[in-house]
């Protein structure tokens, strides 16, 4: 069985796994305070083109997204996100957990717009709601889609004019950001957030996210918050290695690239057969509609997601690429799907 | 200006001001260990029709909420109400102050169905959701209406066939209960549900709500909850003696039901006028629709809600009747109106 | 049974029921923005001196406690108690629920010094530990004991010059600013805190505290952590009018200086007759040292705390006097030792 | 500079890297559902010699701790360790975040008593203090010694007839096991508690803590807290593959003894130099006493903690040994002292 149901289903790129295998009898300092951390956040300050942020290693993306919003909200204050975020749907109430609500926006194509934070505001008036002050994106969307420039822009102006905090999950900020159609480059999104994550394990590492906060309010003591939330991995270097390792060279975002051009790949593929698409994602899922017949034929050989149910013929699934995706599994998928049409 | 904004504009009913003056200087044990108290739960009791239920009092309704919800969940377990309830949008995140998501419905006409919780259900499978476990319901709800018996009767099927708690939120149960249009008996509301509250605060005490635990596995230990969350008063007796006075007769029934005949009062006489309404509402909250005009007007006398623009020209408007509603005043109020139209 | 187990046995002093009597069928604006809660600030505002500070009533003190700390306080900060404070020892971990450890300090008469103080943040140097943030005190203590001029001052000055926030829980400000050893003004306590509490439940009042906010940087939003704790009363103006009776004359001082003359009676008298005590209290609460079979006797009779057994023979009491104490209970008391000796 | 300061300061035993290594590339489901996390776990029960206990496995020891005891204990529930406890002191008040109070025991040599405990639940009475319901245990502790089969019994027995959950923290419990003082076998301590974990972190993993839930009634919904706390990691099967290592023979024991082996020799040395030690300590922590002047210039060539101030002249540091200490690193160390006095 091949697997297209996520990008986390192999270990590292081989380029990471060798560095564990050259350091790993070394002696380090614990906890992030070692030389391969500090470099890694330094590559990753230059690649951002920033000196004034703060970087911080962490090993999953709930755990980033549950430590950074409960270290920059108050307690009344609420996160805003569109509904279909990962923090509202797919982390077991981790946010609220730490006592945040999260304000759900019905969104499109799995995007905020600055108009609805706008009517959020407009209803949330007095002590006797809670206060939005953290709008939460995710880029690429939980469904593959991509903030342009322009839409970015928008928020980040309205969030500064509204003294709102802005977050991006970047969890596949790699394959957003390597995307044919992505106008954005790393510092622009760093000027425009006030904090976000660039996600590694999906996108190469073991395990780990790079968090970088930009906003000089929110640096204050995070390392306590991460101590506190678990989130403190012991052995920090583990960590910095990875990352230096993705970031000194241009290893993270060849990585990314490859893992949009095998989704591309089988995109075109797939619409050259003839089927349309849930909805159109530039990134590395995609999500095709399919027959059950079909469907069901084909999860004898692929794994893969079920993802909406169309009628009772049709459904869509999702297809997501990697780093780690083989060429050839592509092929072998969209011959599979040829002979049996 | 007469103010028709909400139904705790007073103090309480002379009768339970009155009682407290005769035992003002006598002395009490404190936290609810009083006579009075047990007097109360035992009156409470009788009325129910149950011997077997706990009866614990609060001073106000988010407390209680709040105080019940974080009892009755595990950390992962989420609350589900429908979009207008008042844990939802007026509790400045309360419960998820205590860890707790609670789950969105739209519902209709401020209620939830079964066919709605069942739909959480389905898409809340695995532990990266959390795991829906209570139903929070209003009665009469926060826009009015009442639940009739045959949908509670669903509902609690529907709990307890899938293993949920359903919680009524009673902050204006008396209301409920006495309108022409409830056929609910407050026994038949104990057996259905696992708990609810007898507000008090809204129906002619001071300040107070009594908590009936109706499920015998949500009992244990209530009291530590209520002091770790603030909510066990010092001097309990004064709850005690205020619900006593409420239901050593029928004084509880008695305010309700002059309330309710207040809005039905108000309702007809507006729409003999000729004024639609929002919503049907067979409780002591009214929702008449206005020309902008005439509303302006009013609020030079009047003090209500502007509940929701209709279009440029209208408005509903809230109108809140209460024990202490005098008839005097409605009748001013639609004289008023007769000479503005 | 006569009681003399707490502060909090009877209702309010009569005046301020005559008050509420008075007002009871008025409509008010809910939630403490009416008049008469304006009025108390203003008075609490002119006791104090000071027109810069913010003032807000709660019912208790356990909520008060509760919702000051935890809106002072980021997630990975700590507060600071005596070993005997009553968030330490008997709130049900009230203040650990909203997520915040509190830090010992063993303390000398229930009372925390600089030095201790010190001590702790010598051992609190990173971020695998809380951060001392916020040093708790009560006034009296918690056994009936005082900070002098001072010794508050002593603290106040390491406070300011280590960055930490300095609240004092005053459930029994009123008799220590009345006793007869007390060199501290209200104005002076108030320029030598954060923020503090005036006990209202504890000194003639139904129930209520009124909590004033000296430090600015505190002061943002505070009504939203009170909703959200459930610490806003609907019918705020209870309070107001409570407050408002206590500090429009010297009333709430007459009430203390009453309750702390009761005490130095019995305290005296009890030397008098040769008894020791366990702690020297200059408050309303006294701790003389009985054999046990004389206090089994007066159980007969009277109402109050076994406080600290002593040995096999003898044991302490806790005898504790307020407002309502009557000087012929205290007479009584004492001429039923006398007949048992 | 030669590290004695903790045992996690190297990667992972290489076998357990060239495994990592070996599977790099493989497809695996995510979040433990994989085959090597199911045979780790099979591995682990056989050595436990129990097949009715659950086994999760997490990333780290602050991590493991916080969602264990969040998910064992209700909101009024309270955990009991000794004051030198790990979750007390070392993890930012990460158990008070999830809303839980720690008390506090003395202890001798890091070590609790049923004496003491019982002493906590006398006077935890009623509902306005916290339950104690989870009694904390490290072993070995904090400080490198020991509980005996009969000191862990009598707690475990205790702990049973008082209805109170019994978790032992094994950061270092292969240490413990491994020493030649241990008379406990590790079928027999999981008889004796609730739960515990074996950690991994410290012991030849790379990173990872394996949960041994013993108690049925702990076990429910356990996958829902990780997740929620952000513990569920994604590529789950890295802890599986690295703990099927550590179990499918005698590895995960025979570093344990490397580690204590190197102590020894360690503190025999030392002894024989004259040497005296704060506290006896048979497992992979020493705690030898030294001049000043030596620790100076020790600490020119080697990292370790200075632990404890004995007076102006001599202080106690903590020397800890692991599976990767080097023979050679110790004897160079002993020979260094030898040269310096």
């Amino acid at each position: 069985m091949y697997s297209f149901k996520n990008d986390y289903s192999e270990g590292a790129h081989p380029r990471i796994l060798q560095r564990l295998f050259e350091t790993n009898l070394k002696q380090f300092e614990g906890y992030g305070k070692d030389i391969y951390t500090q470099q890694a956040v330094e590559l990753i300050k230059k690649k951002i083109g920033r000196d004034d942020v703060d970087v911080h290693f962490l090993t999953g993306g709930t755990q980033t997204n549950l430590t950074v919003i409960s270290a920059f909200l108050r307690s009344y204050e609420a996160a805003v996100a569109v509904a279909s975020g990962h923090i509202l749907v797919h982390e077991t109430g981790a946010i609220e957990a730490t006592g945040h609500k999260i304000i759900s926006i019905e969104g499109r194509d799995g995007k905020l717009t600055s108009e609805e934070i706008e009517a959020v505001l407009k209803v949330h008036i007095d002590e006797h709601m809670v206060k939005p002050k953290l709008v939460y994106i995710s880029n690429s969307t939980e469904i593959g889609t991509l903030y342009k420039k322009n839409e970015l822009v928008k928020i980040s102006k309205f969030c500064r004019n509204n003294n709102l905090i802005l977050y991006l999950d970047g969890a596949r900020l790699g394959s957003a950001l390597c995307s044919s159609e992505n106008d954005l480059t790393l510092n622009q999104l760093a000027n425009l957030v006030d904090a976000f994550y660039i996600g590694g394990t999906k996108n190469g590492a073991l395990f780990g996210e790079a968090l970088v906060i930009c906003n000089n309010s929110l640096k204050e003591d995070f390392r306590y918050h991460m101590k506190q939330r678990g989130a403190l991995l012991a052995k920090g270097w583990l960590l910095g290695i990875q990352f230096k390792e993705l970031f000194q060279d241009n290893l993270f975002f060849d990585l990314a690239a490859h893992a949009n051009k095998m989704a591309v790949l089988l995109r075109e593929k797939l619409k050259d057969l003839g089927f349309s698409f849930l909805i159109y994602s530039p990134t590395n899922q995609i999500f095709p509609i399919m027959p059950k017949r079909l469907i069901d034929e084909l999860q004898q050989k692929y794994l893969f997601y079920l993802w909406e149910k169309i009628d009772d013929n049709y459904s869509a699934i999702r297809l997501v690429t990697s780093w780690a995706t083989k060429m050839e599994a592509v092929e072998a998928f969209v011959r599979d799907i040829k002979a049996l049409l």
